[in-house]
């Protein structure tokens, strides 16, 4: 399925020069199939204690309830047979475990290019952008609200990213967009500047009803009633409250066959108990409840088991990332996952720093180890992610992107198959030789490596000879150069105009003055 | 043995002002006890293949031979009953084993403040910053050549720095010091300005021989001939060559039973095959002839397994960091660590980058994840490291020091011995409530979650009016803060007189022009 030789592929823009753009306009945009994870994943915590911990979950969810904040869904649990007091739900754990196991383990998500469709479950990830940030960190490191052409750039620089599998969809909010057409003009330009798999939108129910009309248009409205073109986030208000506008969303998708994450976004010590296992308990409950209930919408429908979680500074409140807590969590919950059978999202490369800048680094290295380690599928917030979330950085984003071209090719695991070959060159070159001129070094020298290019190997002489600039520096530098050499992929001209039709439409209905 | 309590504990000069740093003199310097490793090690292979790469690794041995280029070695390996042929050694892996197998599976390390004292090997792992730095990156972030000023400086942060186990020696070189005098002057800083456990000089006979007599001033000549104070780095010129030089200064230390760390520093596709496994195996073998050898000159006597690998750009040669190949090469090497039952060294945040920036911080926690997940025991080279070794920036050393506290925390694990009274919290609050003034909260908040000081998690206008520092600076400002709270540790007035003494008499005798 994959094939490690791609991620030694230089990405198009690193090149410089104007025959080198040349040659990458005529070139495909690489992309790098389905992650098949062929690494174990990494049990930090014995069964006997993943059982203690699901069982906490299972007596939160029996004795203390959760709330569904929605009339509907509290009469469908009702139906169903919970425990219902106004919108405090109570279920048993046999239900719990009954609905929850109708998820199916996996599921093909379809791109409108059908060679950049993904498979999320099992031994299978993908890696996709952030979502929802308010600001960029612009190409001048200026911090400003985002604006819809920043959205274009970054599903640009998403689509060009080879080890990117989706545009997400909000990577970052076109605050000059009035909020009653925003959802158009996002879905818009993911459909339009790429054509890998993207997010829903879960504001309301009818901005969620727009986004499959949207994607019937791209897809075929009777092919988006079934399978699965999209992945939608909906997130519990931790603690144990799941609230209307979330559960409008997440009814619409899961009758269309379009999984949610389930992931409630937990404030640790804030919104959750300031414990490790403590905060996972009560994350755990909140999000198979929420799977539970997505199976009384359409059973058998895909969706995603997951979490979000940040420590806070328990001083100040701030959440922070690269905290060694946040890392056991994401491990926690992955063996969690892998007991539920169930796809399982986490997040990577998210930070509380402002800058691509040290901090940065440390935090999110940190995380994705964690991340890749503990088996997860769907591998958010993955590129552009500063300032927990407020924030994304065209620099951040393609430090980001090249970065998950070593995560894949780590999480590919370590061949044996060059072992012989290898041990024969060791014979040729013998004690005190070098390996630079043998013919297994030719052989293989593009591929035996990971090389990176926005990071900076030269010696100091010409690094400072080429201006001495920070990684910073060059992660924007190379943003630039990218969306210098972008082209459009094709759309077909009828679903083109069919969707600005849509757009037209839908906003003369909607007044611009309301949010 | 170890406290979880103590992480969370700010480190003295991590405070401001005239006050706070008159009590932090008061108070001693904080410092964790060795870190006891709760966490299972990650093995990336299963067990067949690394039997399969330790029979390669024997092949090598058996069939290749290794060169061992010093008379005395040689003739040691023939009376040993080895096949040599001059300097080359072929070593049957019945013998290879047997030899081996007389290491000890850990060993105390004495400081002169015997709290400080530690344990390698086992579960038991400690943290060592960096070595070998001609050049430091200063407080002013100016590149430019080490003196012994900043020799002392950097032995005084090591010293400050709780979660650092030892000053390593020669964190930077002192240039300004004739070469003939410098290793006394190195050795001197490290027992004046730290009470924690050092490391041996290996660059001649002599200079090792200095090194042990200077230690028994501090220690007492009978008992350092026996007793564990110091810890030495012998490295192989790969491919297979142990030279005279290392094998000298290894004859010393081994006669004293003070280990070596036996780890090749291979820069992988030039001194190694381009191929992850085939490096391993090769470096496999190097570091188990030259283990061997050292049970040769001293049964029994301690001795520590590794690895120094870096993969290199195969398009300039220049050595990498943060390669995924390389935390491939340090997990697998610790599981062939496991294999022998031997301490086993790694590195954890060596980097290529020119600054501590972004790509310093994703590079540097990539392979300490992998170095904590690795089992290691003597995680060094994890304190300041730049530029693939040439420098020492203060900044980064104060930001790994930081780190290294969550490194600590996570080490020790996931403890449910929270989960019951959480799960109490949980009833307390219930849905749609906060956690934050609850009594569980109060009681734990100080300690639940790591709350590292150099990173920054306040708002972005409180960031940006405390001057929008990147976290460069604010390292740069926590060293300088540090270094202004210093209070050197008592040194007995004796000890310190024979010191200079020594030092003074071996000055007359070494000519400063003869390096």
């Amino acid at each position: 399925m994959t094939d490690t030789s791609q991620v030694n592929e230089v990405s198009p823009a690193g090149r410089r020069g104007r025959e080198a753009r040349r040659r990458d306009r005529a070139a495909p945009v690489a992309s790098f199939p389905t992650l098949v994870r062929r690494i174990p994943v990494y049990d930090i915590l014995p069964q006997e204690a993943i059982e203690l911990i699901h069982d906490e979950s299972c007596r939160i969810l029996e004795e203390v309830g959760i709330d569904f904040r929605d009339d509907e869904a509290a009469a469908m649990w009702q139906a169903a047979g919970a425990d219902v007091d106004g919108y405090r739900v109570r279920i048993g754990r046999a239900q719990l475990m009954e609905l929850v196991g109708r998820i199916p383990a996996q599921y093909t998500m379809h791109a409108r290019n059908p060679s950049r469709t993904v498979t999320v479950g099992g031994d299978n990830a993908i890696f996709v952008p952030m979502y929802g940030a308010p600001y960029v960190r612009d190409l001048d490191n200026v911090r400003r609200y985002g604006t819809l052409a920043d959205l274009n750039n970054l599903h640009k620089l998403a689509y060009m990213a080879p080890a990117l599998h989706s545009t997400s969809s909000i990577i970052c909010e076109p605050m000059d967009v009035a909020v009653p057409h925003r959802h158009l003009h996002i879905i818009h330009s993911a459909l339009k500047h790429s054509d890998k798999p993207f997010m829903g939108i879960v504001t309301a129910r009818e901005r969620a009803e727009d986004t499959m009309h949207m994607a019937g248009l791209a897809f075929g409205h009777d092919f988006v009633r079934d399978n699965t073109v999209l992945t939608a986030v909906v997130n519990c208000n931790s603690p144990l409250v799941w609230d209307a506008t979330m559960l409008d969303a997440l009814k619409v998708y899961a009758a269309h066959n379009q999984p949610c994450l389930l992931s409630p976004f937990a404030l640790c010590g804030a919104s959750t108990p300031a414990s490790t296992v403590g905060s996972i308990a009560q994350v755990n409950a909140e999000a198979l409840a929420g799977l539970a209930f997505t199976q009384l919408v359409r059973p058998g429908s895909p969706q995603v088991y997951g979490q979000f979680m940040v420590t806070i500074d328990m001083k100040t409140g701030a959440p922070m990332g690269g905290a060694p807590e946040a890392a056991h969590m994401t491990l926690v919950m992955g063996a969690l996952a892998r007991k539920y059978k169930l796809p399982f999202r986490t997040s990577g490369f998210h930070v509380g720093s402002k800058l691509n800048d040290a901090q940065a680094g440390y935090e999110a290295n940190l995380l994705m180890h964690a991340a890749i380690l503990s088996g997860a599928n769907y591998i958010w917030h993955v590129a552009g992610w500063l300032e927990a979330g407020l924030v994304c950085g065209y620099s951040k984003f393609v430090t980001d992107a090249e970065q998950l071209e070593g995560w894949y090719k780590y999480a590919q695991g370590v061949s044996l198959d060059d072992l012989r070959d290898a041990m024969a060159a060791v014979r040729e070159v013998g004690p005190g030789g070098h390996y630079l001129g043998t013919a297994h070094t030719l052989e293989h020298f593009e591929t035996a490596f990971f090389m990176p290019k926005v990071m900076d190997f030269n010696s100091f002489e010409q690094w400072s000879a080429e201006g001495a600039k920070d990684h910073d520096t060059r992660g924007r530098e190379k943003a630039m150069a990218m969306l210098g050499a972008y082209e459009e992929p094709v759309l077909d001209a009828g679903v083109a105009e069919a969707l600005r039709d849509f757009i037209a439409r839908r906003e003369r209905e909607l007044p611009a003055g309301v949010s």
